[in-house]
């Protein structure tokens, strides 16, 4: 018995002191790779329980059974943290067609955007005013836009190398298009995709009418590429043809839904808190899995291969499955607020949300101290060619938990086709590549693993915790 | 008169001398997402022409139109190299079963491997035996082995970030199976296709027998990884189980085929070349996009981008296709045999040939002084998010050029994705993306473009050229 004992403690000493980092790092992805559960994860998530749009059933499906999941992982705490989200609904299939002559009509691919409301019953048929963006809609002025439908038709740009820096330069038109182009009198907005390729997608996204009072909003829908090529073509021929939309898109009332989150509580800091997570609300055309399933179930991924690899956490390591990041974030807020509330010290919170591909590295959002420690780590990752150490932004979720001692971080995937999919009907999960996937969850628990071990450095020139 | 061409030759010099390289690279980049002909020739040479077979007819006629394309482009010479190619056919679909008991089977997917011989007409029907790799064969013997069909089961190794390394662990199972299982008096072998996903596609690829007489030799095929799941697993049930496959491969008579060159002559330095190249040919079951429609088109746009961003090379470049790669590799020793023999002086060469995928950086095989040279202008790759420059092999074409004064280089884009489609009917024109083909385009492009501004250094230390 003594002699078991003794062999217990050797091995347990193994794993916790007598690996290096680089190799305790290549045990993780060693197990994400040949042992991992996020592709299986997301098979089931994409594809028994599909979009999950904030208030739906899908999504409190997804609620229910992510914590399932997580609790079959032996953490020591998983809970639901309840939040009230808005609920949208799309209603029937949207139809839009264009129209050169009477009669003559080429039907086109729309869908409406996340919080329009919806054109009058039988639809909206106006000519068509094309513009590049919002700054436009002044100098043309009401007597050009009164009584038209403005379509915004500039396109994210091909050169930038992120594809994130083109969507930021384009989706002001999405999200403001509306409500700028009704305060001239335009009885509809039509945006051209989010999305850099020449396709027949439309490709969905949240809007807002700001103040604009209830009676004077406007209906907006998003265009394919292609159709949006088309209508521009048309357009510089004639300038008299018309566009018709029909959709039945509603605001319902907030309803109640969750935050799923699930815990392995530190042993030596149990208030110091490391939160990494996804959001679990998608948009409701493709089944979500690269916005962002992929980043849920890697998520939930980190905490279950922290585990396998026989490292015991420290500090208490949360996974965080966000709900309503897409209209609301809700989620978000209220994981920040209940946080503050409960004086959680949060050290460092990780999301992924740019899809599931090969990862790259990270953007951190932190103090220059802050990312010269991450810095120290960096050649760590060489082996799995993560290369992208970078300050900038992190994730909308983990956003509201910024404060001058918090380290945020964003996983960065390669970029190039995250746009093909996003808020479409293709982002399903044959886009998914199960060796992508596990490098990144990989890669996150990589890092978890570092802040764990290490903490926040230098400590001393912190704020006090309750700042 | 004299206005213009002072005009002319101001803009001139801007182009030539006054950009820095920062800038040119930048124009290069632009160039190839916002104008790029790669995607375009691809959709061309994979869907109006498709696999292209060493000796076949689609590999002739994809000499003809890429000649023709590189004709277009104003080059200042575009010929055709002759070469003599082994042709080797596969003839009807191959057919195969795994029989549990006397006429109970299940169908399963196989192909011939490249170069094998036929079955019996009727096909070979033996008993299995599994093995993870060629060197177990010995330990087992003629006893074990004799009358049998020998499977080859080795998977590729999941933990290998690099999955040309996890393809280089387990090729020989498929190149030198069949010749050393016929040593032992094996009937045939089936391979586990070099794939790491589990899927219903055989991969097929080269094989050799060797100086295996030819009485001697004995068929040999690929099977998807999902049935070579399916068949390890009845084996260990049952070890008497039965597999018959049919196919009526054959290897005919080498026929004369060409490599297909362009040149842009150097302005200062005619005789130093710079090379850029892939493999034209491709196996038959795809389209051969990836493997390697993807090279061949980025090369040509090599040549395109350099002229269409102003750049008026010093050193004379050529872009080459290379003829039978995947079965002989006789374009690539035909193209160095003529080199040599007109004392071409090569002093860099640059291959694409591992897919279309976002590009990651070069792997380079020179001397030590030599890379050091280009580490000198990693950094000027950074915006691109390329980092990867390492040393390491290039490409299969381009290594018969190796003397000690040459830098070799291979492209490296990202693995993860290669072996899913490598060799197999899903290496298809869909699974390329245009911004990733594009930007491994441009990537090639500004390396060539420093190369042949700079030349390779220190001249002074090289060998004299026709050492």
């Amino acid at each position: 018995m003594k002699q078991i004992l003794f062999l217990l403690t050797l091995s347990l000493s193994i794993v916790s002191f007598g690996q290096t980092d680089e190799e305790t790092i290549k045990r993780i992805y060693d197990n994400s790779l040949t042992n991992g559960k996020s592709y299986e994860w997301l098979n089931y998530l994409s594809n028994q329980i599909g979009g999950r749009l904030s208030g739906s059933l899908n999504a409190e499906r997804a609620v229910q059974w992510t914590k399932e999941e997580l609790e079959k992982l032996g953490l020591d705490k998983v809970w639901l943290q309840p939040v009230m989200v808005p609920k949208w609904v799309r209603g029937n299939p949207e139809y839009a067609y264009i129209e050169t002559e009477p009669g003559k009509v080429t039907t086109v691919n729309i869908c409406a955007l996340g919080g329009s409301v919806a054109t009058p019953a039988l639809g909206t048929k106006a000519k068509v005013i094309e513009v590049q963006g919002i700054e436009e809609l002044e100098a043309l002025g009401r007597e050009k836009i009164e009584g038209k439908i403005v379509f915004f038709n500039r396109p994210m740009q091909a050169t930038l190398i992120n594809t994130f820096e083109s969507y930021g330069g384009c989706v002001n038109q999405r999200y403001a298009g509306a409500m700028e182009a009704g305060k001239y009198g335009a009885v509809g907005t039509i945006v051209r995709s989010m999305n850099l390729r020449l396709d027949d997608y439309p490709h969905t996204g949240s809007m807002s009418y700001g103040d604009t009072p209830v009676n004077e909003r406007i209906p907006s829908a998003a265009i394919s590429t292609n159709d949006a090529e088309l209508l521009s073509s048309l357009l510089k021929l004639n300038n008299d043809i018309e566009f018709y939309f029909k959709q039945s898109c509603r605001q319902l009332k907030d309803v109640l839904s969750h935050n799923v989150i699930g815990q392995i509580t530190g042993s030596e800091f149990p208030n110091e808190f490391i939160t990494v997570g996804g959001h679990l609300d998608s948009w409701d055309l493709g089944d979500g899995s690269h916005d962002d399933g992929a980043g849920c179930v890697q998520s939930m991924d980190v905490l279950r291969l922290l585990k396998e690899s026989g490292i015991k956490p420290k500090r208490s390591i949360r996974v965080v499955l966000f709900m309503n990041e897409e209209n609301g974030l809700r989620g978000g807020n209220k994981y920040a607020e209940v946080a503050k509330q409960k004086g959680e010290n949060h050290i460092f919170a990780l999301e992924s949300d740019s899809g599931g591909f090969t990862p790259r590295g990270f953007s951190f959002d932190c103090s220059d101290a802050d990312f010269n420690q991450v810095l120290g780590w960096k050649h760590l990752f060489k082996p799995y060619l993560i290369h992208y150490f970078e300050k900038g932004g992190s994730g909308a979720d983990i956003g509201p938990l910024k404060n001058k001692n918090i380290v945020l971080a964003g996983l960065r995937p390669d970029t190039q086709r995250y746009f093909d999919h996003h808020h479409a009907a293709n982002d399903t999960f044959e886009h998914v590549n199960k060796r992508e996937l596990e490098l990144g969850a990989a890669t996150m628990t990589s890092l978890v693993y570092l802040y764990d071990k290490y903490g926040v450095n230098p400590v001393e020139t912190r704020a006090p915790i309750k700042d």
